[in-house]
């Protein structure tokens, strides 16, 4: 076989180059002069550099025609090397006194003075803020969230992939999670062999969040932590659970029945299985994000339980288990192909039991793709 | 048996009212006058609330004489149920637009305006900073650390009492995972494994942080993530992990040989024990926090090795896994009875292997407690 040499010029070796291109033409053509990043999934998005939130502030500057500007402690210094994009570091030592002059650098090297500076408003903290605004005292800084929104919210194909398997992680995961379950397990213990089963998968180690594993009563709390307390026979059993595949994240919600289980019980799993299925119809590009909600939410309150559906009805997802766009009542704004979103709609009977029912939807360009398909219907566990 | 009736009023009835009376004491004292806490551990501290930082801001607000302020999200209302001290709630609902004026009626109730309000540099963000500056906008927001961290640094009995359990349930994990080592397992795969054993041992479902188990060359690196690499026969396998019970924290670390390792490996892994107890017999009250990082410090220099210890002595440990004090060199803080933190030297030799050795102190009115005390030796596994 003869190799034939491609000689088109390739621009960008990674997806990094492409995003940043980006950034810099919405830069270029609006009023924020330069994004400024802390660590988190949108530094990650821009750079594929991952650094963790600690006492240590860590800065990127995104300036249009300048290389990449990163403040960060010595010790993480090795992680800028070989980058496929040209970056300017700014490494500082143990004494936390050192911090400012070198921000006073990068700043100066990043001309921030008198500039509008976008900031992300859910990761900024007050600590990188007063060192930003010292040095570079003339300039504004401001919310960035619907440019990074804008960028985040439609995936590509590399993101859908990765997305893909990260449910399949999380279904998988849950799958060999079931044999081992037995009526009197804890909450606890059952959330620790999911996600045992979660990292042999092959998630990335870093799981997005523990496993919810609520039973009874603590199943009417959605944000429920998992209790030492046995699981029963006649209990509801909410798991919510995911994984995440290089950094891209599932989040999925299914409900049991432990045993015979009161008839009620069957009856809202039934609603919110409906309720689910009526959202997950209303998914459409150009069509209204609220209106998903509505869909959801018009099955419960016609059922008589709509004072017991308490949340929204979904949360984007990606590289954040929460991020834009959210699918709630008064959010307008339109549905488009790539977007990637949970649906979950839920009924909570405060101090009897709860029923979710929560799928990962991709927007195609004629409706939805529900990338999470386990079965939704209340399955019994004995 | 005669029952007698204990007519000694008893002043608090958790820990938390105390704390609060504390920091009450503290502001009244002051320049700062109140205290506003987003989640994470200085608001379970002082009030035992638990909340995830997310998308939605929680907001608790400290001033003497009132009543505890929370705003936060209908859905979380129920947590301020039965506290044990007086709060005073303003709730929200799913649209984010009902932010801000939530925000203006609490810092109405709290007489925000004018007033000198300490925050948390490294917890509070640029989201919550902004309402609250729009809310009360004569109000000047000032560094809270140091306040904070007068409190939290000093441990009391039942928070020791807590983090020896932390400590033993991370130690029991350990010596549970050991027996499920084999040559050829990847990092990934024993990370994993370790996390079950941490759960099944009793750790809070979360975890304080995923474990770090790194081999070979990535064992050079302080901050590695574990990969799919099999550990092999001739590498250095350092594991650094840690659980939470109740919200306290555990964080060692110990180095293994695997198979026979080169002779430079065991000199290193000397060498860092010596550090090891040379900073651990350094500490004593009314010393400077720095002696220790001194002290461990120049057992690795004097051995030729000082350019590879690239990272300070130690952290402060507690609810954070990162908190004051810092053993580093130039902090002259005087170590107290009560601190607990974490002495940890290391020796990493690029792209070679690394050895680092962390155990947790508690400061008695004499020395240093090592609240680990698994063997530090360079052992074999094979």
């Amino acid at each position: 076989m003869t190799r034939t040499i491609d000689l088109q010029p390739v621009p960008f070796d990674t997806p990094y180059q492409l995003r940043q291109s980006r950034l810099f033409t919405s830069l270029t053509a609006g009023d924020t002069d330069m994004l400024v990043l802390n660590p988190g999934p949108s530094l990650t998005y821009l750079t594929g550099l991952h650094f963790h939130l600690s006492e240590r502030p860590v800065i990127a500057i995104f300036t249009p025609h300048h290389p990449v500007i990163l403040i960060l402690p010595e010790l993480e210094a090795g992680k800028t090397e070989s980058l496929p994009f040209d970056v300017s570091t700014f490494p500082y030592g143990e004494n936390p006194e050192e911090w400012l002059a070198v921000f006073r650098q990068a700043s100066l090297a990043a001309g921030m003075s008198g500039k509008q500076i976008g900031v992300e408003p859910d990761r900024l903290r007050f600590l990188e803020l007063e060192l930003l605004k010292s040095a570079a005292p003339e300039a504004t800084f401001i919310s960035a969230e619907e440019m990074i929104a804008n960028f985040r919210m439609i995936k590509d194909a590399s993101e859908i992939k990765a997305m893909h398997n990260a449910v399949k992680i999380a279904q998988d995961a849950l799958t060999n999670a079931l044999p081992q379950f037995k009526i009197g397990m804890t909450e606890h213990d059952f959330s620790a062999e999911l996600t045992l089963q979660i990292l042999r998968a092959g998630s990335d180690s870093e799981i997005p969040f523990s496993p919810i594993v609520s039973a009874g009563s603590n199943s009417a709390n959605p944000h429920a932590t998992p209790t030492k307390r046995p699981i029963q026979s006649g209990d509801l059993l909410v798991i919510d659970w995911g994984a995440s595949y290089q950094g891209y994240i599932s989040d999925m919600t299914r409900t049991f029945a432990i045993g015979e289980v009161e008839s009620e019980f069957k009856k809202i799993a039934q609603i919110v299985l409906n309720a689910n299925q009526a959202g997950r119809e209303k998914v459409k590009p150009g069509l209204a994000l609220e209106g998903i909600d509505q869909a959801a939410r018009e099955v419960i309150q016609k059922a008589g339980y709509g004072e017991y559906f308490i949340h929204r009805t979904g949360h984007g997802i990606g590289m954040d288990t929460h991020e834009p766009p959210y699918v709630r009542a008064g959010n307008s704004m339109r549905i488009e192909t790539g977007m990637t979103f949970t649906i979950e709609p839920g009924i909570y009977l405060p101090a009897r039991g709860g029923v979710r029912i929560e799928d990962d939807i991709l927007v195609t360009s004629n409706g939805a793709e529900s990338l999470t398909n386990l079965p939704r219907t209340l399955e019994t566990l004995t």
